[in-house]
C-alpha cells in the first residue's frame, strides 16, 4: 500500500508551513534516506508553492556508508567532506527539513560496532549543533512511513497501519491541523511555565530498575518545542512533539537509569540499555544489544558522557496512545520521558550557558526512560519534593 | 528480474578498475539517479576494494528538478548551488564515475520546454567541461539497466533482456573482459591512426536527408576514447565505447543533417531532429518532438550552436549489433556516427586549441547521424575524396 498522493501532499504542506514555516525566498534543505523519495518530492513541491527560492534534497544511502565501514580506510571513517560542510554552512538563515523513518534500522547491525561508532561525520555534526544552538535555521523533522520501517514496527510491511499511526500523531486527522497544532503547543507551553514556576533544583526518576537524579542549572528553563530563529521566524522542530524539555546541570547526574524502549542508533538496535552516572559522567554502559555503539559515542569527546537534555512526556501523548514502539527516536522520544547524553541545548536555558555545567559535544543522543512504572519527582530549591508524573499521568494543574 | 549480485559486482569491478582505473588513495565521486542505487553500491564497494580513500555518491532525483521547473522562481532555474560547485572542484585529481540509464526518460516531456532548457546548472556544467578538458580526473560513464529504462527500450520492463545487451556491449561476456577491452581499444586506436594519416580537411555525411560537410582544423586529431589524465593515469571514459572522434573547425560546418536516432535530452525525447548549418552555425532546428529543448540549448551561449565533436562508428560496433535503440546517448552514440553541438573536446586536438575555430560552450550534446543509408567520405587537404563508411562498413584498411 502506498500513502495516497493527496494525503501525502497534505502532510507535506503541514510540515512545510507549520513545521519548518518556510518563508518566501528561502533556500530549503531537505535531508532523507533513499527510501524517502516520495515524501521528499511532496515536500519540494510544497516548499516551492510556499515561495521557496530553491529546494536542495540530499539523499543518504546507508549502503554506501556500510561500504565505507566494511572496506574503507580508518582515516576517512569519520571524515566530513568539505562540500557537505559547505552545504551545512549554507543552511544558515534558511529552512531545513529532515525526514526520519529508517527503511533498514538494523542495516549496520552485523558490522564492527567500533567502526560503526567512529563512522559518524563529526565535524558536520558539530557544525549542525552549532547552527542549532545559534537558532540559525527554521527547521523541522518529520517521518515518512515506508515498508521497511513498518516491518520493524509490526513485523510486516503494513504501511497503511503505520501511516494511520503517524497521521494521528501529527494531528492530520483533525479538520484543521494547523489550529490543532497551535492549541497543542499552547498547552505544552503552559505545562513548561508551571514547571518553571516550581523553581526546581533537580528531577528524579525512580522505578523499574531506574534511580536517577538529574541536577538542574540555576538558569535551566523548561520549554515546549516551538522555537524562534535569530531572525524571528517561529517553527516547530519536531512533528510530532509532546515534550517539555530543559538543559540540565551536566555535573550533577547521579544514579542508574534503565532505558524503557529500544533505541535505533546508527543502523543498530540498542536493547536493554542501562547507564550509571557519577558526578554527571556516565561511568558504566550495559545493554542486551548495541552496548558498544553507545560506548563508542560516549567516548567520542569530553562532553559526550554527560547529559545535555531532560524531557518530560506524559501518557496523554498521541504517540504514546498508539501503544507502538516505533524504533525511531522522533516518535519514541515523544511517547515518554527521555534524556540525552552529549550536547546541551541552549534552547533549554534562560539566557546564555553558564561557564560550567553545560555540556558541549558533537553527540546528542536521546533515549527513553519514562513509563507507567517510573515515578518522576521534582526537587525544589527550597527542599520540597513535588510529584510530576505517576503512572504516566501529569500531576501538576494544567 | 534483478541483475544477479555476482554479475553486478563483476560489472562494477570492470567499471572501477578498467573504466575509471581508480587509484589507491583517491576520492571517488559517483553520480547517478535514484534508480541507480544497486549499481552505485556495487561501485562503492569495488572502489574501496581498489583502495579508494572515500566514495561520495550523489543521487539526483529528477522529480525534485521537475518541482523546480514547475513551481520554482525564474532566478534559480539554472542556478548552480555553491556546495555542488565545491564538490565539482574537489574532483580535480580524483576519480569520477557517472551512471546512465534513465528510469524515466520522458519525465519532463509535458513541461514548458523553455523552462526545461533553462533549468540546466550552467556554472556546474562549465566547471565540469573545464576539468574534462584539463584532463583533471580519471572518469568513466557506465549504464545500469533498470525497469524504467528497459520499458523505454522494449515497451516492457524486461531488465533481463536489457542486461544481456548491456553486458554484451561492455564485453562482460568475455572470459577476460580486461584483455578484451585492451584489444578493442588498440583496434580503435589503429583506426584513428589511419584517419590521421589521411590528412583530412573535412568529413562529409550524405544520404537519408543529410548532406553535411564538417570542416576540420589543422590540428584536428582523431583518437579513441582511452584518455590519460594530467597526472598520467589512463582511463576509458565511456563503457561501452566504439568511436573514433575529433574536434572539428567550428566555423566550417555547412549543410543539413537529419538525426538517425531519437535523442533522450533533459527528460524529453527528441524525435526526427533536423539541423541546418551555415558558416559553422546552426541556423535552423526542426524536430517531430522536442525541438524547443534543442533550441533552448543552442541559445544558451555563443558556442552552443557550433559543432564541438565529430565521431565515426561502423556497423561492427557491439552496441550497433544489438539492433536496439537505447534512448541513452552513451549507448546510441556508440551504435553509429555522431556529432555534438557545443563545447569542443581538447582531446580531439593535437596540441592546444587554436585562437579561432574551436568551440567553447557550457553545452555539449551528442546526437546520432550515421546509419547504412548515410555515406561518409573524407576530403583530404590535397583534394581527394576517400570513402570512410559505406552501408555501415569501414572502408579503410585495418
Amino acid at each position: 500500500m502506498e500513502i495516497p498522493a493527496a494525503e501525502l501532499d497534505r502532510y507535506a504542506e503541514l510540515v512545510v508551513r507549520t513545521g519548518a514555516n518556510v518563508g518566501r525566498g528561502q533556500l530549503v534543505f531537505v535531508g532523507g534516506l533513499l527510501g524517502h523519495a516520495p515524501f521528499a518530492r511532496a515536500i519540494a513541491r510544497a516548499a516551492y508553492r510556499a515561495g521557496a527560492r530553491y529546494v536542495d534534497v540530499r539523499y543518504v544511502d546507508r549502503h554506501i556508508e556500510r561500504g565505507l565501514i566494511e572496506f574503507g580506510p580508518e582515516e576517512t571513517l569519520g571524515w566530513s567532506p568539505p562540500w557537505l560542510m559547505e552545504r551545512m554552512r549554507a543552511t544558515d538563515g534558511q529552512a531545513t527539513i529532515g525526514i526520519t523513518g529508517d527503511p533498514e534500522p538494523e542495516l549496520l547491525g552485523d558490522l564492527d560496532p567500533h567502526r560503526v561508532g567512529r563512522s559518524r561525520m563529526k565535524d558536520l555534526t558539530e557544525e549542525s549543533l552549532r547552527l542549532l544552538n545559534a537558532q540559525a535555521t527554521n527547521w523541522t523533522l518529520a517521518a515518512f512511513p515506508n515498508e521497511g520501517w513498518a516491518s520493524a514496527v509490526f513485523e510486516q510491511p503494513d504501511v497503511g497501519r503505520l501511516w494511520e499511526a503517524v497521521a494521528f500523531a501529527v494531528r492530520l486527522d483533525e479538520n484543521d491541523p494547523v489550529a490543532a497544532w497551535d492549541a497543542h503547543i499552547d498547552r505544552l507551553e503552559r505545562r513548561a511555565a508551571a514547571l518553571n514556576a516550581l523553581d526546581l533544583d533537580a528531577v528524579r526518576f525512580a522505578g523499574d530498575g531506574t534511580d536517577l537524579t538529574v541536577g538542574l542549572l540555576p538558569n535551566s528553563h523548561f520549554r515546549a518545542a516551538r522555537f524562534t530563529t535569530a531572525d524571528g521566524r517561529s517553527h516547530i522542530p519536531n512533528m510530532p512533539t509532546e515534550e517539555v524539555f530543559t538543559a540540565p546541570d551536566a555535573r550533577r547526574t547521579e544514579g542508574t537509569v534503565r532505558s524503557t524502549r529500544p533505541l535505533a542508533l546508527r543502523g543498530q538496535i540498542v536493547r536493554g540499555l542501562e547507564l550509571r552516572f557519577e558526578a554527571g559522567r556516565c561511568v558504566d554502559v550495559r545493554a542486551e544489544t548495541g552496548a558498544d555503539v553507545v560506548r563508542e559515542e560516549l567516548a567520542s569527546d569530553e562532553g559526550a558522557a554527560y547529559l545535555g537534555e531532560l524531557a518530560l512526556v506524559d501518557g496523554s501523548s498521541r504517540v504514546g496512545q498508539t501503544g507502538l514502539t516505533f524504533f525511531d527516536t522522533l516518535f519514541d522520544e515523544n511517547a515518554t520521558c527521555h534524556i540525552a547524553y552529549g550536547a546541551g541545548l541552549t534552547a533549554g536555558l534562560d539566557g546564555d550557558p553558564p561557564a560550567e555545567g553545560f555540556s558541549t559535544s558533537s553527540i546528542h543522543t536521546d533515549f527513553m526512560v519514562g513509563g507507567p512504572e517510573v515515578a518522576v519527582d521534582g526537587l525544589t530549591r527550597d527542599g520540597r519534593t513535588v510529584p510530576l508524573l505517576r503512572d504516566d499521568v501529569w500531576q501538576l494543574p494544567e
